[in-house]
């Protein structure tokens, strides 16, 4: 019996049209961080498990993880997020990376999950990281560059929101708790959304301690900026960064897709301030593309000293559902391109291989003929479900006569060109 | 204590020094296979074990693969070669695909190797393949683009050699044996090169079946393409096609790199004809670097039909030790790019930002100072250490007057512009 044709489940293979349109979605991505000054990096696809064990996220580490020993007894994981994997080599080079840190990276990652809509085992991720600076400026940067790559799609407020605060607001409401106490707290929050309704207040029932803890964070949810200044000590740094980062929004163009929204907190434990999550507006559809924070004891775990980070995870299942719903792509993605060489006679075989190697040499896409045939029409249907520009024949009559035929399936001419202008007669017609 | 900073065994970080010459070696391949005209696809990272259980490398199954089972009690690979994922996407396809396909990618994979030189546990691999075409045209094809990468890297028969052989030469030379017997010598012959000259006559020994059949292989080691016309039916199609992919290769600049060995075998089962390896010319490193066959009854086990293949793989470990060691990475990877703003003070935030954002809308790469200093020098420090190019200063006298300051940290020279001229100014400098 054959073996299944199936990848395993959860995962994607990307044929070439799938891989064009994601070449263009990885391509923006690049092309944003590269005018941020951002710098590439990348790590290896498996983990030793202990870098997750200290501070990810509780549900991944216990039920989402892609976990086994290898045949030399060690513990290892395949990478769930990036984020300890990059707090790991930074601690690694504390002492010589130039800071500030701007990097980025486009990988894929694995989590055991139940497939569904804008949910795979795999996934592929764009991760932005500004490391070494405590600065709300470098909140302002991280934002404004998830936005950019957002703008870059075609997308703007009428797609989107982005939804902003600060993960200590939690702990200023709730001053006589734990960072424990505080971190269980903020994952039920991070659920809200998720959950029933009645299912969230039982739970929520459980961490709080009295009816008037839930009036106090109601109250919280509806807070503004501007509610925030003058209450305590504690609270006064974080609403002075988050004004700060409003008016910077507003100052630059941002603010119709971003709002302060207090019930924002983000599932990763590590987070520790300035956290945002982006909704899609398609009422549908009303769920978190992706999202990000300030994680400024992180690198800490794995070397001498905390460096302040802040950065986001934008991932690409979620993101192509965006672009498609949203009806952003781009129409020429699949135009037909480059030359087709077809191979009249097995005589003709050398002479027809020298020009195709000729047009390779010159830049120009090539695909040649493999295998003879004078049905001239089977040669042109070849070219045309290749999705090839141009075919470029060359018959004996018009070798003698230092000719090659061309025809333009775009346009549906024919034409007859000198061998020696074949090149210059091919960028030509490409470029117009 | 502190998590460790070490990345798992065997596997490697990328910092952004290291990316910008993958991007480099692997900047070359993409565009040789588009010259080549063929197509990107991409796959999971894990396979679901029976992709490999039928035709891999028995050494690569039982001893070399990440395997484990999922926490659905699936039977899970993380991927050690590409090919049969290729065949399990084709065959998924092979009604509506157009033939022949051309396709390649550029991906990673694991085996579980003691780490070494040329050998790690995770590496990167260019993958090629042509399916649907059994012309030796094919073949030919195939050899060329792999050469055509290596001469994008600026190497030549100087650096490198081809042999070429055919896998079923050895069937003609013992038409007695089974299938499996000849996969087995096979897999003998392929370790020729890496077990002792005594082991080897051992192993060899107990697969022969007599002194006799020992002078055989040894003539058929030494045979030329010439010598094998005319001996047996069977032999003389594979004769036709070696002297077919001999001529092509010298018709067309080729032949100074490529010789007919007939001890060229490859590791996998799933070889059917034409085999090559290309070897580094290095005395101190004469290893294969890579190489590839023909494989035309791997599709067949994952669908319906038999589809004719051929291709290659290039890993990166083998190949970035071998364009280091022959000193042909560019010379002009790290030169300094980009824009750095500098931020005198508070007051002048807004404005600095403005300009940066004007200046990435723009295209150019820029990096923005987060925290003020009119400390000037260690400003243009910070730009020098992050290898940016040029540094912009906007000072308050400057503004009103509708000035900037330009230093080029290339040409040591400083000037200023006028506030909308700036973007011309930057790209004209940058280009010249």
């Amino acid at each position: 019996m054959a073996v299944s044709t199936k990848p395993y489940i959860g995962t994607r293979d990307f044929f070439p049209e799938d891989t064009a349109f994601r070449n263009w979605m990885f391509g923006v991505q690049r092309d944003v961080c590269r005018r941020y000054s951002y710098e590439e990096y990348a790590a290896p696809i498996v983990e030793p498990l202990e870098s997750y064990l200290a501070k990810s996220s509780e549900e991944i580490v216990s039920e989402q993880m892609y976990r086994f020993k290898d045949r030399g007894d060690r513990e290892v994981a395949i990478r769930p997020e990036l984020t300890p994997t990059l707090a790991r080599m930074v601690a690694s080079r504390a002492q010589s990376l130039p800071r500030p840190i701007r990097w980025f990276n486009i990988g894929n990652f694995m989590r055991y999950e139940r497939p569904g809509r804008g949910r795979l085992r795999e996934f592929y991720q764009l991760n932005v990281d500004l490391l070494g600076s405590a600065h709300a400026a470098a909140d302002v940067e991280i934002l404004m560059l998830a936005l950019d790559v957002l703008r870059g799609y075609g997308a703007g407020p009428e797609h989107f929101e982005v939804r902003f605060s600060d993960r200590r607001l939690l702990g200023a409401a709730f001053p006589d708790r734990s960072e424990e106490a505080l971190r269980s707290l903020s994952r039920l929050v991070d659920k809200r959304d998720k959950l029933k309704a009645e299912e969230f207040d039982d739970l929520l029932a459980a961490e709080l301690k009295s009816p008037g803890e839930r009036a106090e964070l109601e109250a919280l949810f509806s807070w503004s900026i501007d509610d925030l200044g003058g209450r305590s000590a504690e609270l006064d740094p974080v609403a002075e960064n988050l004004a700060f980062i409003q008016s910077q929004l507003t100052a630059h163009g941002y603010q119709d897709s971003v709002r302060f929204d207090p019930g924002i907190v983000r599932g990763f434990d590590y987070y520790t301030g300035f956290v945002f999550e982006i909704y899609d507006r398609d009422p549908e559809n009303r769920r978190a593309l992706f999202g990000g924070g300030r994680y400024d004891r992180l690198v800490g775990l794995f070397g001498k000293e905390d460096i302040p980070a802040v950065g986001f995870g934008m991932g690409d299942v979620t993101l192509e559902n965006f672009i498609r719903a949203h009806d952003l792509v781009p129409k020429d993605l699949a135009q037909p391109e480059g030359v087709f060489v077809a191979l009249m006679s097995d005589d003709l075989r050398e002479d027809t291989l020298r020009v195709g190697l000729q047009l390779r040499a010159a830049g120009l896409p090539t695909e040649l003929s493999l295998e003879a045939t004078r049905k001239f029409g089977r040669q042109l249907e070849q070219a045309a479900k290749k999705n090839r520009r141009f075919v470029v024949i060359l018959g004996e009559s018009e070798l003698a006569a230092g000719q090659v035929t061309v025809k333009d399936l775009v346009r549906g001419e024919q034409e007859s060109v000198p061998g020696d202008g074949l090149i210059a007669y091919l960028k030509r017609a490409a470029g117009g």
